[in-house]
């Protein structure tokens, strides 16, 4: 085997940016705003979602905020690289937006529900920046929502880790399949759900790679330290778990992940 | 309340319909047959799926085997009530087919494999009295796909209940995730598996009761006698298991479940 730096070669890159850009397209393909239509993301942590939205709909004025600063440096510089001049970036939290009533025509969060004790107020807060009958586009996955082959219970109990931690931090790894029910909890109007399933097997070595050992198995096993300390799992257990992971990413063998996505209607103000 | 009888309500019975017919097209829309194409289905039961195969292919010429005389009996009544005059039926066992080599231009088998504890065989055997270049379509289910809102372990246990005795029979009902391995296993080349969501929320009822309650739940509540007999599952925790089940059939509730569909070509006889 040769010598390999991440990133460095050309092939390699290509791939990386193909695996990437088929799970943005899963994600983002129907998301188009109009131009001149005024859109608030809220989240947008590094810009990581910012960068697709602002490339889908390039005639939209797209306003993102997020409560961390450092983040926000992050995201500008990673759309400034992109070459995307219709962003604005603003410190805010979901909770507390700078903003009038009815600011903007539409919303969208990506990857921020899941984090948040309280996802119906969030989805409320936001509502009220909204104009009546813009819509609110959210976008979630769900850990246990992934199922594989071969099955294995370590690798089910090392993904339980990463969902206990994040409730023991006010948040959810399991959102995505609550989308319906918060959107509809929190007022909105017409809520249409979709999921998008990552299902990758032997015949997409690239997605396998990209998604079940670079993604998904990358970021379980990022929780190994604190799963450990805070003893939900002996390492031993865990790193049985990882192994069976990777150990799906072969020829022989399949992952399935789905994300959810779902679109509402916020209500004329006599209504909410 | 009024009294109720199933299938008497016209009303009731054009929602019958319309969600069994949903879920056909999930499964069958994109299964279509020139005319005068032979196809084998093999282990076709009573018939159900090969209502859609036959009414989606008018013009080929089906041949639908069981080992079952008395579902092809019922199979040869649903398909004359039908209306449906393509379809010949013939008692055979997948491992024995009483067909010469290179019969057939293609075969089809729907919820079959999950039965047999050899699959790659049966696949070699349909592969036998396949046309080099004609395909194979299998479609099975998951019930390890199978997620909700809520979430409930009492429910995760009773599904788990008819996994485990669908093993003890020799089977597996967790078998769709291994469509893309069986077939290349098995020896057919262009393997493309597809995954098909059945996602069922508060905004379409109709389907959350056709497929929650009246067939993914009513299906796991059969099989309480040998559970409970077999010693898998306290009795109690059976019950709060399906009751959890159809809890997830509410406005509020959502219900997940992926069927998969595998198509791959058979290779030439120099090949097998």
């Amino acid at each position: 085997m040769q010598a390999y730096v991440h990133g460095y070669d050309a092939r390699e890159n290509r791939r990386l940016r193909d695996q990437a850009s088929a799970l943005t397209h899963l994600l983002h393909w129907d998301t188009v705003y109009p131009d001149n239509a005024t859109i608030l993301e809220v989240g947008c942590g590094v810009g990581a979602q910012t960068i697709p939205l602002a490339h889908n709909s390039p005639g939209a004025q797209i306003t993102a905020v997020d409560v961390s600063a450092a983040s926000l440096v992050q995201a500008r510089i990673a759309t400034l690289a992109a070459g995307i001049d219709n962003v604005a970036f603003r410190e805010a939290d979901v909770f507390n937006l700078p903003f009038d009533r009815a600011t903007f025509d539409h919303a969208f969060l990506c990857f921020v529900l899941e984090h948040l004790d309280r996802p119906v107020d969030a989805l409320q807060a936001v509502m009220r920046v909204v104009k009546p009958g813009g819509t609110v586009t959210v976008i979630e996955g769900d850990h246990g929502s992934a199922y594989f082959h071969p099955d294995s219970a370590a690798a089910r109990e090392a993904i339980g880790c990463q969902v206990t931690l994040q409730r023991h931090a006010g948040g959810d790894a399991m959102i995505g399949r609550r989308l319906y029910p918060l959107l509809a909890a929190a007022g909105y109007r017409d809520v249409a759900v979709s999921p998008r399933v990552v299902y990758a097997d032997g015949g997409n070595p690239a997605l396998a790679d990209g998604f079940i050992r670079k993604t998904f198995t990358a970021m379980i096993e990022g929780v190994r330290e604190p799963a450990v300390a805070g003893g939900l799992i002996e390492p031993v257990r865990f790193d049985e778990g990882i192994r069976d992971l990777y150990r799906t990413a072969e020829d022989d063998g399949v992952f399935c992940y789905t994300f959810f996505k779902g679109v509402a209607v916020a209500p004329a103000h006599a209504e909410r």
